[in-house]
């Protein structure tokens, strides 16, 4: 359309970098150039720089595989933290949903994804023989396995399991069922069946 | 919360900036960190650069005041377009959604705001003088009043019709109505009454 050429060069150039993160499209992208306009320039340059000292600065942790600045990560340096437990996540953003949650005192160990057959993702691209070491230098006594409860967690939830289960550590999964503050009516089926599932004793 | 801690610096810091930005809450920027992680390093300097170049590059028109790289922009030094009739829009941003219309063919005026007593911004803080101006040098037959249909746009659009009625220019606004593709069930009945009042004949 020849309108979108009345548009500046460097405000529609950020328009198309913005429209290529995820869950911004090119209404909310525009929304995001027009509000950086109005701001200050040393804001702008701030998002900048962050933007680069995330790619410049950020690394592996060399045990565990999260995001760190230093390695070992805090995580895996903190001594309060309980060594017997190591909670297995498919990505490092996982981490941090369950640090928010307060729940877990243990470390982490990032498989680095999913099986996934449809993305071409086998059990050799995550990280399970690292996990594999880990528990033959550290030995934990429990595994948990937190992977998404959808097919590809679950899967790979199964598989590790199964290889875990000749070694002599505890593997148990995060439970399923109703989210705190749903409403049965609303619930999916799945989950419904889930929480039936594994019903609690009072 | 200490878990915050754990997250690592620069991650965290750019989280911090995406936060800043309007729609993006702390899961949106984390799901923009992890994004630009996952990208090649090339990816997110691209997206840094044309964050400054948006702040370095681009000016305001000294005819319209839209945002351009070169001045006067590119609607303003359009041979094709006429210049007959003036648009008169609150931000710049508002010429890129007419542009996409495609329904109009003529020049802009950016006002740089509306009139809101509650923010503080009187008519003095809106490029009011610079418009009369405008319509004193350039003779212009007709000036379409092209602001929200919200409190604020309606009384920046009386204001200006009033203060330019003295001046031998027809002064026009935006119709309102249902928009295409709306259901009179649903319509709010402030709209369905301007439709109404505007009606049309056939």
């Amino acid at each position: 359309m020849s309108s979108s050429g009345k548009i500046a060069g460097p405000v529609q150039a950020l328009i198309n970098e913005f429209t290529k993160l995820p869950t911004v499209g090119p209404k909310t992208a525009a929304r995001l150039v027009f509000h950086l306009l109005n701001r200050p320039r040393h804001e702008a340059q701030a998002l900048a720089e962050a933007i680069l000292g995330v790619k410049d600065k950020v690394r592996f942790c060399s045990t565990c595989f999260s995001l760190t600045e230093l390695d070992p990560c805090d995580i895996c340096s903190d001594e309060r933290r309980d060594t017997h437990c190591i909670c297995v996540v498919a990505e490092a953003k996982d981490i941090y949903a369950i640090e928010r949650s307060d729940a877990f005192n243990g470390r982490y160990h990032v498989l680095g994804g999913l099986i996934s057959p449809m993305d071409g993702i086998g059990i050799e691209q995550l990280r399970v023989k690292e996990l594999i070491a880990r528990i033959g230098a550290e030995c934990p006594s429990e595994i948990i396995l937190a992977t998404n409860p959808n097919a590809e967690g679950e899967a790979t939830a199964l598989y590790l399991s199964r290889l875990l289960h000749s070694l002599s550590v505890t593997v148990t999964r995060l439970a399923y069922g109703l989210p705190i503050g749903a409403d049965l009516d609303y619930a999916d089926e799945v989950t419904l069946a889930k929480a039936v599932e594994g019903r609690q004793r009072l």
